[in-house]
C-alpha cells in the first residue's frame, strides 16, 4: 500500500516575539511554540501539520504525538483522514475531550489534508469548499500593555499594510480606560474600517454587560470573549441584554463544546482555531455547524491556513491576522490584495515551513 | 522561607496488569499508566501526589508537570494550596480546560495536599470534611471480555474478598447478551448485594433506554455513562425516560464540566476522579456542588486515595475498587473491614509508594 503511513516527525520550536505582546488573561508574551508533525508515508510523499500555543504546553502536545499519535498512525492508510481523525480522538480519549490532545489530533490532521491536497493536485480552499480563494481579514493585536500613542501607531501600521478591520485588547483597570481607547482607535481609521474588541474572558457578566453598552457608540462589530469560555449561559444573557454581538472558538476545542455555545450563547460569530479544535477536518465540522444556524464562520490565530479554511466557505466573516506571525516563519507569507487576504493555489495546505528560519529563531530563544 | 517549593520531580511507569481487562470503549488494557509528582521544600519536607491513565498520554502529563507547572510552582509557597491550584489552571489555560491538564494538576495538588496534612499532622479524611474514617466500596471489574463462567469466578473473588457491592462492564453485542450476564450475576449475588452496570458510553441514546429498561428486574444501583459524557442532556432523557439511576464523572475534567452535569444529566451518583478532575482540590469543589444538589459522592478508580475523601463526607455514596491495583504499589493497599473501605490515620494523603516495586514493574514491561 504506497499510501501506508511510515513514520510521523514531530517538532517544537520557541518562536520569539519582535517585542513583548500582552492580553488581559494571558499576561505577557515573550514567544509563542510552534510544534509541527510531518506525516511520511510509503511512496515517499509527506505532508506536515502544525499547531501552536502561547508558550506553554507544547511539550506536552509534542510528546503525545510522538508517544500516543505516532505508533497508533504507523501501518494506517493516509487516505482515510476523517476515519483516521475518529480514531485518534477515540485512541486518546480518556485522557482527553479537548485541551492537549486537541492541540496533538489537530497537527497530524493537518499533514493528513497536506498529504490529501498533493496527491489529489487541490489547493485547500479547493478541498474545503471552493466558495472562494480570498476572504476578508482583520488585523488582530495583542496590545492590552502598550500606551495609547503606541496602541495608535500600531493601528497605523496595520492599515498601511492593507487592513480594513482591526482588533485590539480591552481589560484594562478601569472601563474609562478601556472606552478612552476603543474611542481613540474609532476616532483614527474613521467609520468604514471594521472594529472588534477581545477580553480574553477578563471580565465578570456585569461587567462585560456594562463594556457592551459603553462601546456602543464606537461601531464594534463583535465583542470577543467577554467571560469564560465555560459559561455559556452567561454569553447568552450579555447578548439578550445589550443586543451586542458577541464572538468565541478560540478556547472551544470539540465540536461539543461548539454544540453548547451555538445552544447556549447566542453568538454572531464562531471563531473556531483549526490548531486546537481538531485541524482541518474539526475547522470544517464547525464550520458546517455554522452554516446551519447561519452564524458567519471566522477564525483565531495562523491566518495563513486558515486563510484557505474561511475562504473556502459560502458562509465566511473574517480570518484574524493573529500577532503571532507563524507566516513568517513559511515560504508564503500571507497575502493581502485589495483588503482581502488570498489563499495559496499549491497543492495541499500550501503552508511550507522555512526549516532553518524555524531552527535559528529557536536558537535565539535558547542562547 | 520554610515552606518555599525547591523542586517538583516527575517520574513515568508503565504498570502491568495480571491479565488483559477490557472494556466498551477503550477496548483491551494491558497497563496502566503511573505518573507521580514528588513536591521538595526548603524545610526538606516533601510531598507526593499521582495520576493514572488507561496507558496513553502519560508522556504528556509528564511533560506538563516537568516543563510547565514544576517552573511555575518552583519559588512559591506550598501552604497556598488553593491558590496555587486556581493559578496552575490560569498559568496552562490556554492549552487547557480539561485534558492532559487536569491530569497534571491533578498530580501536582495531591501532592501539595500530602505536605499540608504532614505539616499540620492530619490524616486526608480528616482535611476533607472529617465525616468518617471509613465508607462504603464495590469492586470496579473491567470484564467485558470475560466469558460468563469467568465473569462470576472474578464476582466469587470480589465476595471472598470481603465487598458487598459489585459493578461489571456492559456493552456486549446484543442487549440480550449483556441481559444474561446482568441476570447471571445478580443469581450469583442474592438480592443484598449492591449491583452497578458501566457501560463506558457505548451505547446511543435508544439503546441506552433499552437496556435500562431491560436491566430493572435486577435491582440495578446505578447505570454508569450509557452514553458519551459530552451529552448532559442525553442523560437527562435517559434518566427521564426510564427513572433508572444515572452516574458518571470520571471523564469530566473541570468544575464546569461537572456544572453542566448536574444542571442538565439528571444523575443520581457523581463519580469524579481525583487524579483527573483537579486533585484534591478539584474533587472537593465537585464534592460541595454534589452536596448543594442532595447528590451522593463516589469516586472512579485510586481507592487508596479516594477512601479518605469519600469517607469525609457527610454525603458519601461508594468509592470505586478499581481492577487497576495503584494500591498494591503502596505500603498501604487498601484496607477492608466488615464490608467498609477504612482511610489511612497517617498524616498527610497516606499514600506512600514503594518505589522498588514501581521500577520493577515498569522494568518488566519494557524488557
Ligand atoms: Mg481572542
Ligand atoms: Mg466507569
Amino acid at each position: 500500500m504506497t499510501q501506508e503511513i511510515t513514520s510521523v516527525e514531530v517538532r517544537r520550536f520557541d518562536v520569539p516575539l519582535a517585542e513583548v505582546l500582552s492580553d488581559a488573561k494571558h499576561g505577557d508574551h515573550t514567544h509563542f511554540e510552534l510544534v509541527t508533525a510531518t506525516v511520511r508515508l510509503a511512496d515517499g510523499s509527506e505532508g506536515t501539520g502544525y499547531t501552536y500555543t502561547g508558550g506553554r504546553g507544547g511539550h506536552a502536545i509534542e510528546a503525545m504525538i510522538r508517544h500516543d499519535l505516532a505508533p497508533f498512525l504507523v501501518g494506517r492508510d493516509a487516505r482515510e483522514v476523517e476515519a483516521l481523525y475518529e480514531a485518534m480522538q477515540w485512541h486518546v480519549h480518556y485522557v482527553a475531550r479537548g485541551g492537549i490532545a486537541s492541540f496533538a489530533i489537530s497537527a497530524v490532521d493537518i499533514a493528513l489534508w497536506d498529504l490529501r491536497g498533493k496527491r489529489e493536485g487541490r489547493a485547500l480552499w479547493q478541498m474545503a469548499g471552493g466558495a472562494s480563494d480570498r476572504c476578508r481579514a482583520y488585523a488582530g493585536g495583542i496590545d492590552l500593555n502598550f500606551p495609547l500613542p503606541k496602541l495608535l501607531d500600531s493601528i497605523r501600521g496595520y492599515l498601511a499594510r492593507g487592513h480594513d478591520g482591526v482588533k485590539i485588547k480591552i481589560g484594562q483597570p478601569t472601563l474609562e480606560e478601556d472606552v478612552a481607547r476603543v474611542k481613540a482607535v474609532r476616532e483614527l481609521i474613521g467609520p468604514d474600517v471594521t472594529f472588534m474588541v477581545d477580553a480574553n474572558y477578563s471580565m465578570t457578566e456585569a461587567q462585560a454587560i456594562a463594556a457592551a453598552e459603553a462601546f456602543k457608540p464606537y461601531g464594534i462589530t463583535w465583542f470577543e470573549e467577554p467571560i469564560i469560555p465555560d459559561d455559556y449561559k452567561g454569553y447568552g444573557r450579555i447578548a439578550q441584554a445589550t443586543g451586542m454581538p458577541l464572538a468565541m472558538g478560540e478556547n472551544l476545542h470539540t465540536i461539543h463544546e461548539f454544540e453548547y455555545a451555538v445552544a447556549d450563547a447566542r453568538l454572531s460569530y464562531l471563531q473556531p482555531d483549526a490548531s486546537n479544535c481538531g485541524g482541518i477536518t474539526g475547522w470544517l465540522q464547525v464550520a458546517e455547524l455554522s452554516a446551519a444556524h447561519g452564524i458567519p464562520i471566522c477564525s483565531h490565530g495562523m491566518q495563513e491556513l486558515h486563510v484557505s479554511l474561511v475562504s473556502a466557505r459560502e458562509n465566511a466573516g473574517w480570518i484574524e491576522v493573529h500577532s503571532f506571525p507563524i507566516d513568517q516563519y513559511t515560504t508564503r507569507p500571507l497575502v493581502i490584495e485589495d483588503h482581502l487576504a488570498v489563499a495559496p493555489d499549491t497543492p495541499g495546505t500550501g503552508v511550507t515551513f522555512d526549516w532553518e528560519k524555524l531552527r535559528r529563531a529557536h536558537q535565539e530563544m535558547h542562547r
